[in-house]
Parts: structure tokens; C-alpha cells; sequence
């Protein structure tokens, strides 16, 4: 299968690498963002994880990153075989909407019959087979005319992601190989997660888009066209030597908007839309309760610790410690304990309170600290 | 009543300036123990407090301190005015009965009529007028030939101090202006600590004990012939110029032994101790419980900080942040939390855990980092 997407020359993968990573701090930072960071400790970013399961699948020629203007030196030097004409840099972050249209309208004008993958640069994923089974099918629906959307078969009754819910217990087969989609679904709260999970009918949204370039920029047209037209402007421009400035002077007016809004669900309402079921592991190790259950598989009364296991000194404690320092870590009769211990910062939380990050890293942005430019 | 003492040539101030603080870690360290270190934030360290205290009630000439070899340097430059020839330097730790025994031993060469004062260098006491008013009846105590200490009036079940127990509902009072003593009791459990609180008849030990030299080396002379025999050959090489080689020398066979076991247990068995109702605010800082009751008053849903606030950033929690580092700390969500954050080590526990910091330091030990030596 992986040859079978190698030899397709209208497929392309795209990288948006954008996201804070907010409650993962004082691990990610503006400075240096989730995804240019080894959350794992394997010693390759999330970003170079990505890169190298795309790569699997697609040429290099064919794989696009973008990302923020202030992390081209980092992403270059984390990602050396990216090729420069393959790098767009947005001046400043305009959500989901900018990222993955104006990959669509610079890859549309080098292919018109071009189909794209969206890929989060700040996910991980387990089981490679699985994964590449699941991109080919839904490039065999996009080639039929559909957005696909990769959905995660829950697990657990996760509050943290948005769902997807497919057309009934028993939904209709599109023409491809996807089930029709009913609605997106925002986070919801434990209740609903449950009746989700018991139901059958929901797949966990793992934000995995992939659909031809003119369908996306349709939908873009019709529903944002305002956007539309930036992003053709953007594309226009695009690897000319006045691409930088140019682009500083059009992105004022460009959109700060979800991929979802102008994409995804109208096309949904329109039945465009079909849910491929991923089979593989995914999370997107939003937040530290996330790295826990990595580590743990879920055991709270665990203790996961990552960094230099011989300078970390644990008894009677439960959580997770992370020690990004040079110093001796001693945890002593504290449970359910968040430990996060970086050369400029230090985190003290609870797994049930690890979204209470959100809310420091909003209080020291009104100490005006720059909050996640700690590191 | 200062005046009264500072112009009683015969009384002497004891420093014994030793203990370790294992409790305390990373706060407190081998290389820079408790007793040097500012513990409450005020810029002043517990052993410069003490020294301070003393010398309203006794000239420096007459105020001596006995530490370790080790602590020579810092102690010199924290207490300029101490004058070297009342400067005692252990070449090893050796406890109490040796520490104040030689003190005893070094002034009664120097006075035979002296009476002296033993105040450990690391804690807390507030209240200058009512410390001076218990010092002051000691010493009327101690000229009548008893040994005084002076016992605190219990504000709670403590279990962490040493009790002294009065010899009845209605003890009899000594010649000088004490109760009779019926003997000395060990730290207690909870429910213990409880009926001792309610019985009216016990005071926590706060090792502040007055007598004269005479009086404490007799003791020593009959009930730990061979310590006593030592530090009279201490007491000799004292101050002379091979002091420091001989000292290392006799120390070999100095005996390990609290001054209770060899002179207090003995004299209140043998009807001459008494027990001084102290009426100051008095802690010994053993552990970060006993920091957080002090900024707090006791309140186990209060978060005390030490360290630069603007640099705390603290939400839905409870308990003790110190920081020590230049480091932003953030404490969401967690309850009776205790963060210790020093630049070479970090601490994490719970108010009700903070006893299990002692197996943190044993576990380093263990690991052969010099536990007490990150500092």
C-alpha cells in the first residue's frame, strides 16, 4: 500500500505545525511549541515523528510544512531534507482555515488534479500499517469526489477530543470506502462521552483531512470568500522574491478561522463528507494527564517519570514527573502529583487539575511575561 | 531585668550550633545546614537571630558558640562580632552532652562560679520581653543550685517535640522560682499529646537549659566519667596553638550522647531540676509543616509563599511554596502541596508527608550522593 501512495503524483501531505500547546506548558513554549519538542523523550520531536511517517507514504517532494515565521530556523534544522520550496511560513497564527487553504491554493497551482492530506504536526500515532491503510482509503474516497476524515475508534470516554458522528448505528457507505458523516461534535462533558462511547456511532475527531485541493478551495470560495481571495493572493506570491513582504501586507486581512467552519461542515451538510475508521493509536497529548496515560496505560495510581531516572527519587507517589533539569527531583507522599521541572520554570499540578494550566499560563501573560516564552 | 543579666559576670550564653535539619532538605544541607540559613526570609539566618536575642541579655565577650570545624568560615563572616576565642570547633559532630558539656568545661576554667545558658542556634522564638523575663528566673534558679529549663506552654498536641513533665496537678516550687520536674518525656502520638494538653502538667522541652558549670561537670563526672575526663583534656589544649591537632586527637573517644541522658535525667531524678514556664512563641522549625503553621497560623487551607511573590504564580491551592531558584513556579490545583525549589534540588510532598523527606535524604545517601551536599 505504501508503494500504491509513493507512486500516486497527486497526492500531497501537509504539515500544519501551529499549535502552542498551551497546557503543556512550561514544557512547550511560544519560543519552542509542542511540536518541535521530544514530549516523549525518544529524542525526536513531534514534529520530526510526523515528518518521518509521511515519508513513508509520500516523497519529500511532496510533503509540506507550515509553520510559523519564527520557527523556520528550528523546523529547518529539526527537518534537513524538507525542501525550501516545501516550507510556507505564515507571518503570524491565523487557525486551521489559513493553514491547510493556502497549502491547498500553492499545491493546486503546481497541480490542479492534486489530492491533499492534512496531517497535525503534534500528534502521535502507533501502528504504521494501520495508519497507511487508513490515509490510502481515504484518498481512494477523496479521488471520488468526498472529503475524508479520519476518525479514531474511542477507547475510553475521552472529554478532551471533539467527535464525529457517523449517520446512524448502521451508516450508509459512500462511494469510496468512508461512512457518511451526521455532524461534528465539540468536546463534550463525561456523561456525554459515555452515551458516545456506548452508542457505537461516534469516532474521535483526530483532525486528519484529506480531500482534493479543488474541493477544498470550493468550499473555501463559498463559504469564506473573503479568505478565498487572500489565499489565492498568498499563492500567487508564493516562492517569489518578494514572497516575505508581500505576504506581511496580505495576511492583515486573512481570516483567523477553523478549517471546520468553511470546510468541513458544510461539506458535511451537503453529504460530501465520509469518516474513514483509523485503527491505529492516537493522541494528541494535549495536556500532561495525556502523557500519564501514555506512560501508565491509563493506571492513576502510576507513577511516570521521564528524564534522568537516577536523579529523580520517588516514594509513596503517584503522577507523572518530568524533569527537563539538571537538578535532584525528590517526590514523597503526594498523589495523582504533576511535576514538570524546566531550567526557567517549574509546574506543580494534580492529573485532575492539569487543565488549570490554561489558567497560568493565561495569569503570567497578564504579569506581561511573554508566558510561554520562558524557555 | 537586661540590665540585671548583663551585669551578672557570672552568666554565660551557649551556642551549640549543629543540627543537621535532615527535615529540611533541600533548604537545609550538609554543607550549609539550618542553622545558617535565613528559613523565614528575613535576610537574617536562624543562627544570626539567636546570637542577636543573646546579646541583649549578655556582652559578647561572655556568649560562646560550639559548631563544626566545617562551619568555621561562614559562621565567622555571619557573626562578626564573635570573638574567635569563644569560638568552639568540633572536628566532628558529636551531640549535645559533648557540645555543651565542653562549653561548661572551657568556662569554668575561665570562671569557676559561672553559670550558663545553652540556646540552640536554629529556632524561632518571638516575644524578647517574656524570653528574658524565663532566662532571667533561671538564673535565679541556677544560683541556687538547681538545673533550670525552660518548659513552653503547649498551644497544641504537638507530636513532633520532647515533653517535661511537672510532678503533679500542683507541683511545688523550688527554692528558686520552678516547678519541680518529674521527669522528661519523648515526643508522643497524637492521642497522647492530646491528654498531655489537657492535663495542665506538661511543657514542651525546648533544650534551653541553665546551670552552673560546677553543677553540669559534676554530672558529667559521675555519670559519664570518661566524656567528662575528655573534655577536661579539651578544655586544656583550648585556645593554645597545637588547639586544632589536639583537638582531633581527644576527639576519637569523645562519646555520641545527648546532654538529657548523662546530667538532666540524672539531676531531676535526684530532685535538682526545675522547670521554667517560658510564655514567648516558640518552634523549632524541624520541618516545612512547622514553616507553613508559622506564616499561617495553622491554617491547612492556606498557601504560604516564601520567595519572590511576583514570581509564584499560585491557583486553587494549598500549602507551602519556597522558592530558592530564579525559576517561575506554578502551583495549580494541588492541596496541602509542599514545592522547596533550590538550584540544585527540587522537593516535592504533601503538609501531612513532610516526615518522609527523611527517607529522601536516605535514599540519596543510599544513591552516594552526599545527601545534604547539593546545596
Amino acid at each position: 500500500m505504501t508503494g500504491q501512495l509513493q507512486s500516486n503524483e497527486d497526492f500531497y501531505a501537509v504539515i500544519p505545525a501551529g499549535g502552542m500547546g498551551t497546557r503543556l506548558w512550561p514544557v512547550s513554549t511560544s519560543e519552542k511549541p509542542k511540536f518541535l519538542q521530544s514530549i516523549l523523550n525518544n529524542n525526536e520531536s513531534l514534529l520530526q515523528s510526523t515528518w518521518e511517517r509521511l515519508k513513508s507514504l509520500v516523497p519529500v517532494e511532496r510533503i509540506l510544512i507550515v509553520t510559523g515565521l519564527a520557527y523556520k530556523d528550528e523546523v529547518l534544522q529539526q527537518i534537513p531534507d524538507l525542501l525550501p520550496s516545501n516550507l510556507i511560513l505564515e507571518p503570524s497564527p491565523r487557525d486551521s482555515g489559513a493553514a491547510i487553504g493556502l497549502a491547498a491554493a500553492v499545491i493546486h497551482k503546481r497541480n490542479p488534479n492534486a489530492i491533499i492530506g492534512s496531517f497535525h504536526a503534534d500528534h502521535v500515532i502507533r501502528g504504521l500499517s494501520s495508519f497507511t491503510l487508513a490515509v490510502t482509503q481515504s484518498v481512494i474516497s477523496a479521488e471520488a469526489g468526498y472529503l475524508s476524515v479520519i476518525g479514531i475508534h474511542p477507547t475510553r470516554a475521552a472529554t478532551g477530543f471533539g467527535y464525529i458522528k457517523t449517520a446512524g448505528p448502521e451508516p450508509k457507505i459512500r462511494e469510496g470506502v468512508g461512512f457518511s458523516v451526521e455532524r461534528f461534535v465539540e468536546k463534550p462533558d463525561l456523561d456525554t462521552a459515555r452515551s458516545y462511547l456506548q452508542s457505537g456511532e461516534y469516532f474521535w475527531n483526530a483532525g486528519i483531512f484529506i480531500a482534493k485541493t479543488e474541493l477544498i478551495l470550493e468550499a473555501l470560495k463559498k463559504n469564506s470568500p473573503d479568505l478565498y481571495q487572500s489565499l489565492l493572493e498568498l499563492a500567487e506570491v508564493f516562492g517569489t522574491d518578494t514572497c516575505e513582504s508581500d505576504f506581511e501586507r496580505i495576511w492583515q486581512s486573512v481570516e483567523r478561522i477553523a478549517f471546520e467552519y468553511p470546510v468541513a461542515i458544510p461539506l458535511a451538510e451537503e453529504g460530501k463528507l465520509v469518516v474513514i475508521p483509523g485503527h491505529f493509536f492516537w493522541e494528541d497529548v494535549g495536556d500532561f494527564a495525556a502523557i500519564h496515560r501514555m506512560f501508565t496505560g491509563g493506571n492513576s495510581k502510576a507513577l511516570a517519570t521521564i528524564g534522568d531516572r537516577d536523579a529523580i527519587i520517588a516514594q509513596d507517589s503517584s503522577g507523572l514527573v518530568i524533569r527537563r533539569s539538571d537538578r535532584i527531583i525528590a517526590v514523597t507522599g503526594v498523589s495523582q502529583i504533576v511535576v514538570v521541572d524546566t531550567p526557567d520554570a517549574l509546574l506543580v499540578t494534580s492529573l485532575p487539575n492539569v487543565q488549570g494550566v490554561k489558567q497560568i499560563v493565561a495569569e503570567l501573560d497578564k504579569r506581561e511575561y511573554n508566558p510561554l516564552n520562558t524557555n
